[in-house]
């Protein structure tokens, strides 16, 4: 993989604009969360000013874009529609409803008299982020961003390079006009520099790459930073010899086709051998229906399955209409699959036997176990976060998908009248402990 | 640092008790908090009756640590005395007094009808835990561990070797007298089978080093394994010019004195200008008479600081009776010397003026922001948190002091009956997002 990305030095000009974004971020965590909301407006009202401006730069993308021959799905990501832009500018507003992350109480303890800890969650300090060519993620990352108090450094994809340059231009205005340091936010343009920021651990305290599985692997590997978000998404289904058959089937058939390029659509569906021969005799005429390529081993391959899986099956996130199927003798063997073969992101049980799903979703360590539904609700927004920065699938928090959460951590302030650690040594104080 | 730690690849018996651990660490996953309590008292129980068989292993440990020359300090840390070996097997069952950290729900809602989203706490898995030559430590992080529901693999100094083999024989009978599976305390007794735990991302969850500055920092660089803890602790104390001088005297002294070793004394004192010939005509001579070595900048040393200290005095974490001071002109200079030089531990303000300690505590980007007290409160114990596993550095969660909950991390449990996402999309079903 290194001769396809590198970590370069970072450049006196990439250091400076790090220290920028470092200095805004520190004035930015010491808003208030009202001031944060007329900010988000502010840079909307902006982005709606420049609005002729991000068009002309996205058409000068696009041809530039078609010359070169990007993929027609590549091509669609970026062009921004009247209604993609209108939405993301109307999302920015809505990042202002969301609930304020920061100044959160977790702890208040009174820890001896006079001697009060708490803690509160704080903005992170300055992001990395690094996306593929979606210009209208520009506009979502930079106001969740902001509402988290956090600074941020921003890379999308270089065929976007125009366009971004226009938003992050009007969302700089946006902040100025409110107030806000505009060096909050910055554009880099040059994939050396978005390298480069792997090695600005001094800058940059957390790094979320939105982008193919082989640029986060080797984020994931380079750098020190830490990082938020997740390689592969392979995703398993379960049926189990109790499974309702119509729900086995209607479930797996959304888990896959309801958008195969999701991380969260299956890749591997695990059937139990005893209901093995009633599920395949609906479900292949079905999947074949919907235009799914099944993929089997041995025993599915007897039972109808055309093509036959070979272990690179269980390890591929095909993203795509193409489902690798594999029976199984019962509970044990399919969590050891899954456990051999999950990228701990979403895996789901079909079953009407209570007892074998608490096994299958105690056992499997996955950020998502799910029972009798579709994996593909594993996503921020379906479960109620208003707004995702990404689905994490380390074992860590933040785990699974994260939402404004994820942009905060929290540090311990402790207030006293003079006290100190000898006198509770001497006996001349205790300590209450006692919440308030 | 390659010269001094180097990271081996695990050999196939390393790799075999990974694999144990992992498997042992699932069991526990699956046990109820009652039997973990028990299986704590059991693991006490056990070790009064191999005590005999503890203290001799101890004394040939200590009588070889003695033939080789080993530091005083280190004698004594190794030493387990009959009243370390009692309180270490009573701290065995306290754990069992703590809150139990597992199945805690931190989100309960209904997605839509019948739809129902959870997110509760969980073990992490396994735990690789490195630590010094304290063999009272293996007690107290096993009981940790096992506390928590995971498996836990440890390596303690290996001139303790003899005395952690006895002492982990006694915890896993007391394991196994519970019924439960002892391969989930796993002691390795050499340095290369602990460095090659680095490599076993695929087996350990969490690694917890608790050993010296260049340990710490060589594992931090030299694994993808999630690392909880610090290398320096280079902590600071702000005098501000409205601070109560008597206050600031005792705060500065019990900050140095009370435990010069630990990671949360005082290295650096900053003493605002106007403050500063007050204070420093009280607090020579006080510092002087408790053998602490001042070393000043050069306006110290005017004001009658006997040494003069050069930039690597404000990077070195001296864990000694040495205390470095600089005069600053005002709180942003203090504040850019700590965000310059703190290890992010714990950095502390003395005044009595609210707004002043307040820009300090939000500025200052510290796990611990102290106001009026002493920094050696920096601790999970005084922080009323029952067991401290370790104090963090990082800026992400866990930070700061560590207890029960940095051993665990959370999943998400969805349950409903057959939902798929598409009759969202097509607007059979809807979102309700109601906290249950």
């Amino acid at each position: 993989m290194s001769n396809v990305f590198e970590v370069p030095q970072a450049g006196n000009d990439l250091l400076e604009k790090a220290e920028q974004v470092r200095l805004a971020s520190i004035k930015i965590s010491q808003t208030e969360n009202k001031e944060r909301i007329k900010a988000l407006n502010f840079m909307a009202d902006y982005l709606v000013k420049n609005i002729e401006e991000i068009f002309e730069a996205n058409n000068e993308d696009y041809k530039n874009a078609e010359k070169k021959g990007i993929s027609k799905a590549l091509l669609s990501r970026l062009k921004l529609s009247k209604e993609k832009l209108n939405s993301g500018i109307e999302g920015v507003r809505k990042v202002g409803d969301l609930a304020d992350p920061l100044n959160q109480a977790q702890i208040k303890r009174e820890l001896s008299k006079g001697l009060i800890l708490e803690r509160k969650t704080v903005p992170i300090g300055v992001l990395g982020i690094i996306f593929e060519s979606r210009p209208d993620a520009v506009m979502q990352i930079s106001s969740l961003a902001i509402r988290s108090g956090n600074g941020v450094m921003l890379k999308g994809g270089s065929e976007a390079n125009l366009t971004n340059t226009a938003i992050v231009k009007a969302l700089k205005e946006g902040l100025h006009e409110s107030g806000f340091d505009k060096n909050a936010i910055c554009l880099l343009t040059s994939r050396k520099d978005s390298m480069a920021m792997l090695n600005l651990e001094k800058y940059i305290n957390l790094i979320i790459p939105r982008g193919s599985n082989e640029l986060v692997k080797f984020i994931q590997e380079n750098t020190r930073i830490p990082v938020l978000g997740h390689a592969d998404g392979i995703c398993h289904l379960f049926i189990d010899y109790e499974a309702n058959l119509d729900m086995a089937l209607s479930v797996a058939l959304d888990s896959k086709i309801q958008y195969p390029a999701a991380c969260n659509a299956i890749e591997t569906l695990l059937v139990h051998k005893d209901i093995a021969p009633f599920f395949f005799e609906k479900a292949i005429p079905l999947f074949n229906s919907n235009d799914v390529k099944l993929i089997g081993d041995k025993r599915s391959v007897e039972l109808g399955i055309k093509y036959e899986a070979n272990v690179e099956d269980w390890q591929t996130e095909y993203l795509d209409l193409i489902l690798s199927i594999k029976i199984v003798d019962d509970l044990n063997e399919a969590i050891t699959h899954i456990q051999k073969y999950s990228s701990k992101h979403t895996d789901g049980i079909i079953t009407e036997n209570l007892a074998t799903a608490n096994k299958f979703m105690n056992v499997v360590d996955s950020a998502g176990v799910f029972h009798n539904c579709s994996t593909r609700f594993a996503d921020g927004f379906r479960y109620g976060f208003g707004a995702e920065v990404g689905i994490s699938t380390q074992t860590l928090p933040p785990r699974g998908p994260v939402g404004l959460e994820g942009l905060v951590t929290y540090k311990y302030f402790l207030k006293g009248d003079g006290n100190i650690v000898d006198d509770f040594s001497s006996g001349k104080a205790i300590y209450t402990h006692k919440d308030i």
